[in-house]
């Protein structure tokens, strides 16, 4: 039973009603693997994704930012390391679903690749950013540092509303790509929740239970409406 | 006449037989946009290639060096900026010829991507270090700083050692693969000389003429030869 990695931490009669629990080991270095893992095949696709760009400027800023995603894997991977876990090793178990999720998520317009670089990149930073509030402070912050924005909002807002004042019909496909995203995230998400226990609870005994669990979902979702709205699209 | 390009130095009586001179403006600019342009799009071709790697310690290490192209690319736009010149501006001349280059070249197994790494990529490096030491000496320090190894050689040699030990017919096939991508970074080199007028003068000029040019290819075909033989394959 995966409750039993749990050590809870207070069990008194001032508990609260869903006693906090310290994260297992297991639950840490999944959180740092599966987020060192995103950075690696963000970087990966970010650099296929510059190619789609129509000029040469266009295809350095989002190589760049490519490359800081570079950075920040290096930072979870040496974090990984100083624990004594080997990053490769860790990895693995994230691989399929965020592979999968890039391959059914290829974008074919450079548009389609500022929006998935700005929205599909920043919902799955809100997931992560949710579920370090339930970890110890140094991991928090080491997790707030990699999944800075370095002005992908700006690049993205810029792009994408020079496209749709050129050629107003854009919107509504980038707004319908953008859903496709957020289904796709959404159930790969799942698919690693469904396998790792450690992670799931997590989760689970961080948000105080199953309707903690609705309200994180909550927050995250409304952070994606703000996105959109920022990029002139429908939510 | 593209001579009249170059300002000559010196031509009294004391005058070499060559007389060296001070490298144009143009060629300043296209040393180093060329040379932004290749690290740029190596950055994008050894990400590709790392997905090649067995294993995701390999791809990882693959990805790293990428990375640290796209900081030498960086820093040579910031170069190219700080002397009034808009870097995509001046790196368009470059791309055809580099983009030919990598598509003629594109790896098809992780070892050629490896051999690719080290010994075409160290290749175009010495030719850079030669033209380098024609010009100004901040701009020479700039381009070995670019230029530096960082741990490729070791890494291409432990990867083509260990497949060369586990089946020796592999060294035969990835000679001739070497001697593809020389011939077409020469091919491709020539391209742009031929092209580019205020380059091919640096080189003329620098090398003291026809003759210097011949050394000068000497030397780099002997260093070439030298990373043949650390690799362990004929050259």
């Amino acid at each position: 039973m995966v409750l039993l990695r749990f050590q809870s931490t207070c069990c008194g009669p001032g508990a609260r009603r869903y006693p906090r629990a310290v994260p297992s080991r297991d639950a840490l270095i999944d959180l740092l693997a599966g987020l060192a893992y995103a950075e690696l095949s963000a970087f990966d696709r970010l650099t296929e994704d510059a190619r789609l760009a129509p000029t040469l400027a266009g295809r350095v800023e989002m190589s760049a930012m490519a490359a800081i995603e570079m950075a920040h894997h290096q930072q979870l991977a040496a974090r990984l390391q100083s624990m004594g876990v080997a990053p490769d090793v860790a990895m693995e178990p994230f691989v399929a679903a965020l592979d999968t999720y890039h391959s059914l998520t290829a974008p074919s317009t450079w548009l389609e690749s500022v929006v998935k670089a700005y929205v599909g990149d920043g919902m799955a930073a809100d997931f992560y950013r949710e579920v370090a509030a339930f970890v110890d402070e140094p991991t928090r912050e080491l997790i707030h540092t990699v999944l800075a924005d370095s002005g992908r909002a700006e690049f993205a807002v810029r792009e994408v509303q020079a496209a749709v004042a050129a050629q107003p019909g854009v919107a509504d496909r980038l707004a319908l790509w953008a859903r496709r995203l957020v289904g796709e995230a959404i159930s790969q998400t799942q698919h690693v929740l469904a396998d790792r226990d450690a992670l799931m609870m997590l989760m689970i005994e961080g948000t105080g239970g199953l309707a903690g669990v609705g309200e994180l979902i909550n927050r995250v979702t409304s952070r994606h409406e703000e996105r959109m709205k920022a990029l002139g699209l429908d939510s």
